[in-house]
């Protein structure tokens, strides 16, 4: 008799954008043609950058002549990405990380998801709250949890964030193995400085931890003083799994690639307590459970890393980091305490209210769609993330609408 | 202390393909220049079809418009193309199966290689034996098996494929819970009738079990008798999964998109032994660790699927199967016994000789590639299987090089 995972049905409620979905659903339903404004899911808006575009285009000629066609790449991704990558996202900050050392995916999401196979089921997941659900969810359809209480899951650590900490958690006083950790952070926005980083890797260091660090929103840094990758800190190397995206950094949400960084002398330990190195473990489960990234996706990528694909996707996140500064000075203007903005797409906020209750005011009232804090965690309670993924005019819009119900 | 999957170092030797890979390298190495004709691994290697190399640079092209520009698409697919596989794919073979029961993906490997997940770890899995790897480690990976003797593993139950029942297994005596079925088989190219079929059916249904089919091949089925669907058998809807891929059938090995079914009404089984649905948990699954398929490769497949693709499928189809009948021939008048060759682009034969022992004499004396049998498990031993994913010009050159080792 086949049996189900057993896990998935400890897993609270819908995906909170699969909820949102359903729930803006409903309203267009009950008011069919009406304008709604998309400020919620952190989904990129703007056209691809053309350097991109050009690429993907050319690249897709290419599978159209037998001398010019690609079959199955390999499995980490092609050398000239791989390349790019390491030289631009990292060497260029003083980063030492080998082309070797990064996996091509097709997207952050699936690397964070995946990612915790690796590990044993035993081990002990430290995850932030408010929290990408991606992190729990994985964890919890593995095994590594009991039931829920209240939103919390038996044997997770949770690492709050606050007013008080400015959601930036330090490392937690109570044992776990692994930690992941997201700067600048989704949903809050909030970034780390190397002095807060610095602590993550001597508590990963000291406890035989590792730390998962999503960096998929790097791009938004602006601020000269705050690291762009874990790998500016020293003694990261071994205790530090990188995940990267081109999604907000390139507009690829539609497009899908992103890539991990599990550099060589990356160490875990085995059930005698022995050290191990992790890479040669997530290169099995790729090369067993993954086949490579589109030729012609990978092409674009490799352009968004070019001189001029790099002044676009620039020109591109200013846009969105303006679009960012009005919501937050608009909110700030109101009483609201902001988070984000400065170095993130996300302006992340007080509310006042519950944040469902927040969340079908501002549909229903604004026709404006936001991300009930309380979705990312018990932390998020009475909070709401605005996304600057939007036009200016759209962004404009939706503040002028919004200003009745705030 | 983060401890590693202890399943990791059950697995025996490396990934096939990443050994033959390793093979080859070392051969080039020593024999730098050396023309090699690779035969081995399933890839093909002709053009995408016009009419899909079209529909890339099209989508390409709205990629970079703000108004055409698609970011996130839906996390199962888009409608346009679900829509266009339930109607070209099923319907028009006699099968129900509805747009929303099917599960676009980046591909076979990763739906064959993921879908386990959502079984209880201690469900009893039947792979067929020869098999195609990815069943077999992503269970081990998941803890489904012991260690393992004379590169079998403990707790699998395998399905003996042999010349005597022409590679098509019958379902087991002993108990298992879910089985990997795949016809036109990958590797030995056998399909299975609809009575065969019928009888797999029959035993899903009696014993509580799932069937995976994995029908990567079907293109390839030109005997109008041979189903291409597990969903043409009556009765299968409640206990089959269906995986499909565009890698073979239009030449997307490099390119990226696949497809899984289930159907609303397929079951398992809770901890209780109520019946449960299957299709809620592959879809929490697939929205909580994947985000779909790039925007401009859906095109492509359902341009695979319009009138003109679907010729231009069948044109590059009609090559490859030339291509193995003509490997089928060749080896049978030099008195070799052959399977597949018919309705799948691979041969399968009896070498008179250790796999791999042929393997490395065809690599070195006639520096073609072909995989060795026992690479695929046990009962592979002393069998090859050729591809003619190639040119016909690089088949017959093959062919006469390896004149010399027959």
């Amino acid at each position: 008799m086949i049996r189900v995972n057993p896990n998935y049905s400890k897993i609270q409620a819908n995906y909170l954008f699969a909820e949102i979905a359903s729930r803006v659903k409903a309203h267009l339903g009950a008011n069919p043609g009406a304008d709604i404004i998309r400020l919620g899911i952190g989904d990129v808006t703007r056209a691809l950058p053309r350097a991109c575009v050009d690429a993907l285009e050319k690249a897709s000629r290419e599978m159209g002549a037998d001398s010019t066609f690609r079959g199955y790449g390999p499995d980490y991704g092609y050398d000239f990405l791989r390349e790019a990558i390491a030289r631009e996202d990292f060497a260029s900050r003083g980063c030492d990380i080998a082309p070797d050392e990064i996996f091509v995916s097709d997207g952050a999401k699936c690397d964070t998801g995946n990612f915790q196979e690796i590990f044993d089921t035993a081990v002990r997941v430290a995850v932030p709250d408010p929290v990408y659900p991606v992190y729990v969810d994985s964890n919890v359809m593995a095994g590594r949890t009991g039931g829920a209480t209240d939103g919390r899951y038996d044997g997770l650590v949770y690492l709050e964030g606050s007013a008080a900490n400015g959601f930036v958690p330090d490392p937690p006083s109570e044992p776990a193995d692994v930690a992941y950790l997201c700067f600048p952070n989704n949903p809050t926005g909030s970034v780390a400085t190397r002095e807060q980083l610095g602590r993550w890797v001597d508590w990963a260091r000291e406890s035989g931890a590792i730390i998962l660090f999503d960096a998929a929103y790097e791009a938004f840094i602006r601020d000269d003083k705050i690291p762009h990758s874990i790998y500016e800190i020293p003694g990261a190397r071994q205790v530090a799994v990188e995940f990267r995206s081109f999604s907000k950094t390139a507009g690829f949400t539609g497009t899908r690639c992103g890539y991990c960084v599990v550099p060589r002398d990356c160490r875990a330990f085995d059930s005698t307590g022995a050290e191990v190195p992790l890479q040669p473990l997530w290169k099995r489960r790729q090369s067993t459970k993954f086949n490579g990234v589109a030729y012609p996706v990978q092409r674009a990528a490799e352009a968004a890393l070019s001189p001029e694909g790099k002044a676009q996707c620039k020109a591109l996140i200013d846009g969105y980091l303006a679009n960012a500064r009005l919501v937050a000075e608009t909110l700030e203007a109101k009483g609201y305490k902001c988070f984000g903005a400065s170095n993130s797409p996300y302006v992340w906020f007080d509310c006042h209210a519950d944040s469902w209750e927040f969340f079908d005011r501002a549909l229903k009232l604004a026709g404006v769609v936001v991300t009930p804090g309380v979705g990312f965690g018990r932390a998020g309670a009475g909070h709401v993330r605005i996304s600057a993924f939007n036009s200016r005019e759209n962004v404009e819009r939706a503040l002028s609408r919004l200003a009745g119900i705030l």
